[in-house]
C-alpha cells in the first residue's frame, strides 16, 4: 500500500511537471527571464534562511560521521550563495535555445518546412550531495522552456527543499506555474525507482553522481537516461611531438585538476620520444606514475602498472603510461580502455592529427590541446546541465541546446499528397 | 545453460559488430557506396534464390493459416526485388552524413572547436514481416557508417537469412567486414530480450512493428531505444479557414491511404463553420463518422462517438468528429487525445497559425496541409529508417542523419587551461 501511495504521490507531481511544462514550452524568453532574475534576487534576500536550512543538514553530516570533503561540499555560506545567484543571472542572459527554426526549405510542391527547437517537457534531475545544482539545473530548465523534477541526495534534504521553495516563489511571483519546479523528498532509493520508470511522464532522466548511483537509473529507467560513467582520458604524444609543448599538456592535463573527468588518466607515448619525454615527466612535482616495462626503464621510481591501471581513473595525482610503437597501437589502445570521453593527441604531423581525429570515438577529440577543455564553459556553452558519455541526444558537454529538441513545422497552402 | 549459450552468442554477434563499426566509422564514402551498388547487383543477379526461400516462408505462412493480408506483406517478386534494388541505388545516390563538421569557431584562447558528425556505432533493428526492411535498413546504416543487427519476423525467417547472406557477400566483395551486417535468427522473444540488455554493446534500438513489439522493447530494453506506438493526427478547421481547402485536407488526408501512421484520425471543427464542412464531409464517398452530439445534428447518420473513439487509430476509414467553441478548445482536445505524430490546422488567421504551429507538441506541426506529408520522403530526408514520436535523439521521421551523432573536435597549438 505505501509503495502504491508512493506511486500515486509521484505521478502527481508528474502530472502538475506536465502541466507547467505544457504554459513553460509558449512562454516567452522575457517572462522565464524575470522568473531567473527574481530567484537570483530571492537567493540574496533569503540567504539566512537558507543558510539556517542548510545548518541543519550540516549538523546531521557531522552526526552521521561524513568525510570532511563530504561536508565541505554540502555546505552553504554567503559566498557560495552570491556565485549561485549570479550564475542564475547568467543563465537569464542566454539566448533562448527555444522557437529557433532551422533548416527552412520550400519543397517541390511550395510546401515550406522547416525544424522549430521546442522544451522537451519533464526533465528529472538525480543528483548528490551539491546543493548548489537545484538551483544550476532550475534555471537551466526554465530558461530552455522544460519543467524539472529535482531529486537530490538525502544529505542534503533540508537545504534543497529550502532552494525549492525559494525558486518555486518566485517562479510563481511573475505568473509562471510554480510546479514548473519541484524537490522530491530523498526517501530512499524507492522513489528514484518509482520515478525513472514513469514513462510517458519523464521525458529525460540526467542522474549526476557518482557510478553507482547512475548504474542503478540506468537499470531499472523506463525513460531516456543520459550517461555519464566515467572519464578515462589519454594523451597520446606522437613521434613527431614537440615535446614541450606535450610536457605542459600532461601538466595541465593530469595535475591541474586531477579530481575531474576530463582530466589526463593515461599517456601513451610513441617509442621514439618515450625516453627524453617521460624523463621530464617524471620530474613533474607531485605526480606519480604507473607505468610498463619500457617506462620504468627511463623512470625507475615508477611502479609497474597492472591491468586494473589502464582504464581507470585515479582521480588523483597519478598517471598510468605505456610506451607505444605506432598511431596504430595507440588507437588500439583507446579504443580497448577509453571512455569515450576525451582524448587528445600532441603531433606535429598533419595525417596523424586527422586520422585520431577521425578515429577515437569519444566525446572530445583533441589535437595539441589539453584534455580538460572538454567543458561547457570552455566550449562556449555556457552552462552545464550534465556531460554525456553516450552518443544519443547528446554526446559531450550538454547545454541549453541539450534541452530541447526538433519538431517538423509546416508552412502550407492546402498542399495534399498525391 | 542455453540461456546462458543464447547470450554469450548474442554478445559475440556483437562484439564481431562494434569490429566492423569501428572500420565502417574510418570508411570514406566511395567504399560505402560501392558495396550499396554490389548489393543493388546481387538483388538483381541472386532473384531466383531470393525467391525459393522467399517460398519457404509463404507455405509455412498458408500453413499457419496467416492472412492474405500478411502473406501480401511477406511475398517477395522480381518487381519487388526490383524495387529494393532500386532503393539502395537510391541511397548510395544521398549525401555521406559522416564528415561534416559543424558550428567550426575559435575560442577566444584561440582553440579552433567544432562538431564533427559520427556515426553511432551498432544498431538493432527489431521488425516485424517486411522483407524489405532487411535490405533498406541495411544500406541506411551502411551509408551511415553503422554496423547493423537484424532482428526480423519468424514468418520472414528464410527470406531475411537469404538476403543477409547476399548482402554480406556484397560487402565483403568491396574489403568491408561482413560483420557490419548480420540476421539474428528469431528464436522467439528470448533473444529480442536478451539483445535490448546489451548496455554498452548496442548503441541504439528501432523498433519496427505493431504497438505490443514497441512496448516489449521499451520495457525490457537498457539501451537506448527509439519509440513509435501510433498516429492519432488531428486536422483542426478553424472558424476563418477556407471551407473548400479544409474539405480537401480531410479527403486526403482520411482516405488517400487511411491504414498509414500520418493519415489523419480525428477532425476538430469550430462551432461557427461546422455545418458547412461537416454536410461535405459526409458526402466524401466510403467515409464513416463518428462523432458528438453536435456533429450528429449536421449530420445523422453519423454514429455517436464513445469515450474511446477520441485518441484512437482507426486505420480505415472512419473518421471521429469533434465540433469545438475555440482555438483553445482544440488545443486541449490534442494535448489531451495527440500521441505526438502530426497535428494540423486549417486557418486564415495569422495568430492562429503562429499559436498551434508554438503550442502544438507533435513530431510535426503543419498549417494548411495534409498530415500525409509527415514522412521521410515528403520532407526529403531521402529515406526512412524509422519515426520517432518521443523527443530524444529524433522526433518524426529518421533519414541517414539521424543515425549519426557529434563529437567536438578542436584543433590546438599547445592550449592549456588557465
Amino acid at each position: 500500500v505505501d509503495a502504491l501511495a508512493l506511486k500515486r504521490d509521484l505521478e502527481r507531481s508528474c502530472h502538475a511537471a506536465r502541466a507547467a511544462a505544457r504554459v513553460l514550452a509558449a512562454t516567452g524568453r522575457a517572462d522565464k527571464d524575470r522568473a531567473l532574475l527574481a530567484i537570483a534576487e530571492r537567493l540574496v534576500s533569503d540567504a539566512p534562511a537558507l543558510l539556517r536550512a542548510n545548518q541543519v543538514d550540516l549538523e546531521a553530516a557531522r552526526a552521521a560521521g561524513l568525510t570532511e570533503a563530504a561536508q565541505d561540499r554540502l555546505r552553504l555560506d554567503e559566498a557560495r550563495i552570491a556565485a549561485m545567484a549570479e550564475a542564475v543571472r547568467q543563465v537569464a542572459g542566454f539566448d533562448d535555445p527555444v522557437g529557433e527554426i532551422a533548416g527552412m526549405r520550400r519543397r517541390p510542391n511550395g510546401l515550406l518546412v522547416g525544424q522549430a527547437r521546442i522544451p522537451l517537457g519533464v526533465v528529472l534531475m538525480i543528483y548528490e550531495a551539491r546543493p548548489n545544482v537545484t538551483v544550476d539545473a532550475a534555471a537551466l530548465c526554465l530558461k530552455s522552456g522544460n519543467a524539472v523534477l529535482l531529486r537530490g541526495g538525502k544529505e542534503a534534504a533540508r537545504s534543497n527543499e529550502a532552494l525549492g521553495q525559494l525558486v518555486r516563489s518566485a517562479v510563481a511571483s511573475v505568473g509562471l506555474p510554480e510546479d514548473a519546479v519541484q524537490v522530491i523528498a530523498p526517501l530512499g532509493r524507492d522513489e528514484t525507482r518509482v520515478l525513472v520508470g514513469l514513462q510517458g511522464l519523464i521525458d529525460l532522466v540526467i542522474p549526476r553522481g557518482g557510478e553507482g548511483l547512475i548504474r542503478f537509473v540506468a537499470e531499472h529507467a523506463r525513460v531516456p537516461v543520459i550517461q555519464h560513467y566515467k572519464g578515462v582520458c589519454h594523451l597520446y604524444v606522437d613521434e613527431s611531438a614537440d615535446l614541450t609543448m606535450a610536457l605542459a599538456l600532461v601538466d595541465n592535463g593530469k595535475l591541474q585538476r586531477p579530481g575531474v573527468c576530463n582530466a589526463l588518466e593515461c599517456l601513451l607515448v610513441h617509442e621514439r620520444v618515450a625516453e627524453p619525454l617521460l624523463r621530464e615527466v617524471a620530474l613533474l612535482p607531485g605526480l606519480s606514475i604507473v607505468g610498463d616495462a619500457a617506462t620504468l626503464a627511463v623512470v625507475p621510481a615508477a611502479s609497474l602498472a597492472t591491468a586494473d591501471d589502464y582504464g581507470r581513473e585515479f582521480l588523483a595525482p597519478t598517471l598510468a603510461v605505456r610506451v607505444v610503437a605506432s598511431l596504430d597501437a595507440a588507437l588500439d589502445h583507446i579504443a580497448q580502455y577509453g571512455s569515450n570521453h576525451t582524448e587528445a593527441i600532441c603531433t606535429s604531423a598533419y595525417p596523424n592529427a586527422q586520422r585520431f581525429l577521425r578515429e577515437v570515438d569519444a566525446s572530445m577529440v583533441l589535437v595539441n590541446a589539453s584534455t580538460r577543455f572538454n567543458d561547457g564553459g570552455e566550449l562556449g556553452l555556457g552552462a552545464e546541465i550534465g556531460i554525456s558519455t553516450t552518443k544519443l541526444h547528446a554526446y559531450g558537454p550538454m547545454g541549453l541546446e541539450s534541452l530541447t529538441a526538433l519538431k517538423w513545422v509546416a508552412y502550407g497552402e492546402g498542399q495534399i499528397r498525391s
